[in-house]
């Protein structure tokens, strides 16, 4: 382990200023966001990579708060196939750190076409993606120069928040304020004894569910591209119904779990059958009782599920930005990833 | 290797017969379900674990071919957050070999009481899923012993392209008919190099994209279940997107490509991309020169890209009960699974 901070290590620590910013900027938006929204029926995410995680957060907050039908789009069907769909009743929300992704771009041009409201999320205000949008929706990240996605991806998750504060007439905005402090609290979290275990592991997965689960899933993505490790991300009803027969000794499971509502609860009996089956635990978040059966435990933030998930994040990146140089790696360019994506090996292929 | 003739064998080999069953009693139901559907904009899909891979399937085909938007549900929205959606104006599919599961019959119960039409696909006519749907598409796999879905997967798919057809003014039915003929022909692929590439690999993933995005996590999936190793599908967007950054020396990557459609061409590029990563690669289907710089090969279907993931996992299925038995494993019976799943660990845990 190095005494040098790396950037990403300085990117996490700015989040609780990025997301105050980000609130200040977004919130007063919301007139904007019901006016396009109004007399739509569902809203469409499109996204790739961490902000396909973020999404995942948003369409779950949509589903669950706002009451509207969401769903992430698969773009191959807008880039190759070309499909011919009535987006009239649809708000299309597309989700790309850098607003350059072409393969988003495009998606979006489409969902214009086929007769959408357009919203871009993104931390770029001068991206085709927000200069193309109905609205867009500038996350005030600032640079993010280290690779991996931290700040851009918790901002990118206050963005979608406020979306759904704005078609749940102002439901979470409380929420919302608390969560930059929230944020702040876990930055100092211990990580050590879980940044040890996860570079000692012989296999890792992790799983999470519901509000949570796009947290699980960013979990797993950051630890692949920061740390080259294979790392399966589930969701705990998919690992219940079947993947759980690979489940023996040796695995090291990180589960993300909410602090309340619905899903905490199950979450417990979770740690105990994956413990049955030989797998130690590290858990992050949860109930007291969750905490107690972990092996290994990081504290979540202390809000409501609803707004948990933007938080959850942070003791992950922690832990993950530590076990890549517990590993001997450069947690700012781990090898074969660039910042903007072409999902496309040549700009033409397959178009 | 055995010679004795497995339960997952002997009903991959009767799927030429499922299908043909399948297609000629669903087929007359096409005029109810266009009936089911009139004024309806968009389809919601409910499935776990293989069932959701055909719903994967079912989906593209969906906003590709019919031009109706198309979706994934997230089943704890209904089940745990019982969030209040307006579904008047969609049909919701649920698939469920058993038509048992209780969370897949809970969502079907939540979405008939949000407004929506419901669809019920599964293999038991006697299943409360099949009872409560206003449509029952019941496919005729006959009884499943193997714990590993092969047929009822397989029929699960035309059943879906079945639904499409109906809302596409029969564009599919000729192509259906050629599919049974189709997987007949695929049962007798000498897979043997295959299976002991994959039983010997360190480590497996699988891509697939686009329409046959689901027969590649079907493929994951199935290698999870039957053989307990951790196999990991991706797609191919996803896979470029990050975690090809964890593609190195000793991996196996299984990639499953259409011969014919505008995603062809982009899976040869990829095969050399990985290559050059150090990885094997071992294709199924595909075009002339996708298969050529394949390192091992399977030959697909001869089938139009809508109807070829029907047939396409049919190799992938040959492979995998070879490959479990190469491993000393049964087949028929991996540990840790049971034919109906039960999501929760006891049925009212965080309800």
């Amino acid at each position: 382990m190095t005494s040098t901070t790396t950037r990403m290590a300085a990117e996490i620590a700015e989040q609780p200023a990025a997301a105050r910013r980000t609130l200040d900027h977004l919130l007063p938006e919301r007139d904007r966001l019901r006016g396009l929204a109004a007399g739509r029926r569902r809203v469409l995410l499109v996204a790739r990579g961490s902000s396909d995680n973020a999404a995942i957060y948003g369409r779950y907050l949509l589903e669950v708060v706002a009451g509207m039908p969401a769903a992430l789009a698969a773009p191959s069907v807008a880039t190759h196939y070309r499909a011919r769909l009535d987006l009239s009743d649809t708000v299309v929300v597309s989700v790309s750190q850098s607003g350059s992704t072409t393969e988003i771009v495009e998606t979006q041009e489409w969902a214009r076409a086929s007769g959408a409201a357009t919203v871009a999320v993104t931390n770029v205000a001068e991206s085709s993606l927000a200069g193309s949008a109905d609205v867009a929706l500038v996350t005030q990240a600032g640079p993010e120069v280290a690779v991996p996605a931290t700040k851009t991806y918790l901002t990118q998750q206050v963005a979608l928040a406020v979306l759904v504060d704005a078609l749940s007439a102002g439901s979470l905005t409380a929420d919302l304020e608390r969560v930059p402090d929230a944020v702040a609290c876990l930055l100092d979290a211990d990580v050590a004894a879980a940044a040890e275990a996860l570079a000692d592991a012989d296999r890792v997965v992790v799983s999470g569910r519901g509000l949570l689960l796009g947290t699980a899933l960013e979990t797993a993505l950051k630890m692949e591209e920061t740390c080259l490790r294979p790392v399966r991300g589930y969701s705990y009803a998919d690992l219940r119904h079947g993947p759980i027969s690979v489940v023996s000794d040796g695995l090291l499971a990180v589960l993300v779990a909410a602090a309340h509502g619905p899903l905490a609860e199950p979450m417990v009996d979770l740690v105990g059958d994956l413990q049955g089956r030989g797998a130690r635990v590290l858990g992050i978040g949860g109930t007291a009782a969750f905490a107690e059966r972990c092996d290994l435990h990081l504290a979540g933030p202390d809000l409501p599920e609803t707004v948990e998930p933007i938080a959850s994040i942070v003791p992950a990146q922690v832990m993950i930005e530590q076990m890549a140089r517990l590993m001997g790696l450069d947690p700012d360019n781990p090898r074969g990833l660039h910042k903007i994506t072409d999902t496309e090996l040549s700009p033409t292929a397959g178009r």
